[in-house]
This record gives structure tokens, sequence and C-alpha cells, in this order.
């Protein structure tokens, strides 16, 4: 093993020189999804999506997946027809083989879990260790409001992340799936750094304004999770090149840097520089 | 994709040479095991032996898995503790990387989801699709009553099959869960071949006289599943090699052949050819 838990997914050696990468999630009624509240399909599709989104912040190649399922007995033998419908059109996209099964079913709810095996491409790896003090953060996309659709509908950067990799030197990434912050801290915590956000700068996603709560946008930008999106640690001059140039269809956006100094901060348009919380909420001190 | 669904495992290519062995299996509460009856160590370690029981029919060698798992929200702590302690040891012995996993839970039941990868060993992976006609059926063990006991504290035959694979040329193989009589044809189906059960040298377990119902030990034997044995297809020649010098630890047994002639049937000690059912009850005409 090259690479044990702690990252987006694992790193296996075989043989002399192929590496695998390797990383599973399991999705459960109730918590990931409500099943009856909608469509088979998106569950199916999203499960095979954050296994593929997990393989894009490492910038592996989607090989193959495994798929296990608990089916409830009612109805299963439709769900999971529905399910793998759900996943047909993803695993297509990116040539993803369905390399197996175990499905079982039973008196419980819903529950299903992938794994997903892939191939480590351009440059190596893209590991959560390899920020430096200095590096820029560069974001993929917008963030908020995930809930309301998009962590069901999210198209993983698989694409965007073979391309940066291929082309340019990145130094980290990881997927956002905790949240902005929440990824981003854990990003500065294996590489022993600390981020500094330009906190107007981070890309808000439309559905971060259609939140009926007590949160701003801004703060559902940076707390929700499940955006999905990239989060990279890339040297200044990649990244000017980059923001520039805008390479992948997707928007990367320079949110800030990584810095020497430990933890979290946050920089306002007029320059002042405060704590930001892994939650994401925007402590007035 | 070298190997897809229908085998134990599936086989994948990574790189110029090296194959990548890759199995799943699930373990829910209810279905495969009772929470509440049984030390949950004891289903740890069955939701590792299982998928090393898979590698083993393909003659894999372990490396690494990944354990995703759903916890009932009471007392989920500990279990997810006792869980990993039940898989430590096996993963030990057999030199299992735990690369990754993903921990959930829920108001359900638990539901464990073990996902191993290995590597292809020896004469190369052991299918189900080849055995010949002319090929002895040899099995590891003895069979039957494993509900008893046996199908949580079962030893996983991943060193005998990769000693097997590495000295010997096996054409086939399959680890028993379904039962006996169902895994040998599932070879059969896959080989396109039938085959002929000496029915007198089904090696049987003591359990299979233990258990409380109205089939026979025999009939235990052939149809009760989880043996998590290995039934192998293997050429005369080295079959009787291997039945005389006995080179694993455990013992080999030649319980008959595999055939042109389709469909699974029983020869008894008089000689007496008759069908097999599938589910390894003995009927008779």
């Amino acid at each position: 093993m090259r690479l044990g838990p702690g990252d987006d997914a694992a790193i296996l050696r075989l043989g002399d020189r192929a590496e695998c990468v390797v990383t599973v999630d399991m999705l459960n009624d109730g918590i990931d999804f409500e099943l009856g509240r909608v469509d088979p399909r998106r569950i199916g599709r999203k499960a095979l999506a954050v296994n593929l989104s997990d393989l894009a912040a490492m910038a592996a190649r989607p090989l193959a997946i495994v798929v296990a399922v608990v089916l409830p007995k009612r109805g299963g033998r439709e769900l999971a027809w529905q399910l793998f419908e759900g996943m047909l059109p993803l695993a297509e996209r990116y040539q993803v083989a369905m390399a197996g099964g175990d499905t079982n079913s039973w008196d419980g709810p819903l529950a299903i879990c992938i794994t997903a095996i892939g191939e480590v491409t351009g440059h190596g790896p893209l590991l959560r260790s390899g920020a430096r003090p200095g590096d820029r953060i560069l974001v993929t996309g917008a963030f908020g409001g995930s809930l309301l659709n998009h962590h069901l509908d999210f198209e993983p950067r698989v694409q965007e992340a073979l391309l940066l990799n291929a082309d340019y030197s990145l130094h980290a990434g990881i997927d956002v799936s905790d949240g902005l912050a929440r990824d981003l801290a854990h990003i500065c915590e294996e590489s022993r750094t600390g981020a500094v956000v330009d906190i107007d700068r981070v890309p808000i996603a439309p559905a971060a304004y259609q939140m009926q709560d007590e949160r701003t946008p801004r703060e559902h930008a940076l707390c929700d999770g499940e955006d999905f999106e990239l989060v990279l640690a890339v040297p200044p001059e990649v990244a000017r090149d980059l923001i520039a140039s805008q390479p992948i269809g997707v928007p990367l956006t320079d949110i800030g840097e990584f810095t020497a100094e430990l933890g979290l901060r946050q920089r306002s348009s007029t320059g002042l520089i405060t704590a930001l919380a892994r939650n994401g909420f925007e402590h007035n001190f």
C-alpha cells in the first residue's frame, strides 16, 4: 500500500509499476437520500458519482466499480433495476466497467455501497498532503445550496481533474463533500499548512441564494458540503496561467492562498484577516 | 476489464502487466448473522473471511480491503470497534492492508460491506470456466452443518489456493458459499461441462451429523453452503499426484469427474448413476 486511509482514496501498488486507486462510499436511505421522495435512478447515479468524485480528487482515471446493495424486500427487484439505470449513463460517459456486485434483500432500508477503482494519471496522484505555503487555492465551479438538487445531479470533476493533472503541475487536491471550509482544512492538516481565503472571491452557487434559513449565501457556500467541486493547491505561476487561460469547461477561481501559519483564516475586501471556522460560519470578533 | 461479473471476483488489467482481482460482499444483520446473538468480532471476521475466500477461489493473493459500514445509532461506536477487532487478526495473518473505509450510522440495522483486492498468482487466475471433461473434482476439507458455527469461524483457503496454484496446473475453481452441489454446478455452467459426483466420497463434516432436521448428513454436505471450502477442476494425472502427496495441510479429496455430458449426476457405490439436484437432495427415481 502506497497511501492508506486519510486521503480521498487509497493507492495500492501492483506489480512493478502499476498503481491502483481505490475508494468506497456507502449511501443510506434516510441519511444520504430519501427513498420515496426521489427517483431511485438519481440515487443510483449519486452512489456512482460520489465515488467518481473521490477518484477525481486524486486525479485518477476511473476503471471499474463493484456494487453491493441491500434492498428492502418490497419492490426490491424493481428498485435494483432503477438504481442500475441511474448508474449506467454515468458509467458509460466515464467508461467505467461494472465489474461485479453483491445483491441482498432484507426488512431494513436501502443501503448501496460502491467501490471504485482507478489508475494514476499524468503527474501522479493528487494528494491532500502536497500543498505548500504560497500555493494558490483554486476551486472549480461554485458552492452552496447543494441540498436543493445539486447533491443528486452533480457532475463529478473527472475530466477536469485528468486534464489539469496531465498538463499542469498541481500540488494537492480534494473534492468538496464536507463543505468548502472543512475540506480546505483537510488539505491544510495533511499538508501542515494554513490557508487564507479571500472571502469575497468565493464563487457562490445560485442555489445558495435560494436556501430559506438564517445563513447567508456566503455561509452556505462555505459550509453546506456535497458541492463535489475540486479544491486545488497550485503553485502561483501555474495558478496565474490557469486563471488566465481557463482551460477546462468549468470556471476556475482563485480564492486565496496556503500559508505557513496554521489555521483557516479569511481576508475581507478591506484586507482585514480574521479566523474562519471549519463549519464555514463567519464569526465576527 | 479482463473478467467481469459471473466469477468469484472480477479481474482488471492495470498498465501493461499487472492484474488486479476485485470482489465485494455485503453482510446484513438478520440475513447473514444475528447481531445480539453473536459476538460482533465474529461478524467482522466473517465479513473479511468471505471476501478472502472469494480471492482464494481465484487463487489471488489478498493485498488490501476497503470497508464500508452502516451502524445502528445505539452503540454504533463500540460496535464499529468490535467489528474492526474481529477483522484485525485475519488481516494480519494474510497481510491484508486496511486501505480505507466509509463509516455511517442510521436507525436501521447493521450492514457491513467489504471490497477485497488481490493480485493474480502462479499459473494465473483460477476461473470457473476452465474445467474440461475428464478433469477430476477435488475438494478441500469437509462439508455440511456450517450454520452451527463454521460459517462464522471458517478459515479462508487462501494459503492452500496459493500453494496449489503455484505448484500445480489447475483448470478451474470456486469456493463453496451456495452449497457443494450448487457451486459445482456453477463451474459446470461456466465451463460447459457436466459432472458426476461419487456420492460416497463426499467428505461430510462432523457438524452435518449434528443438524437436527429431516435431512441426512450427506444431504447437508451437498446443500448447506457457507462451507467456504474449495472445489477444483484438476487434470487426472495432477489429481492423482495431489491425492497421493496431500501437499496442503487440509485434506484434498477426489469426489468425481467433470464430463462432456451436461448436468449434475451422482454415482453410488454400486455404480448406479442418477441425477443430482442442485439443491443437493438425493432424489430417488
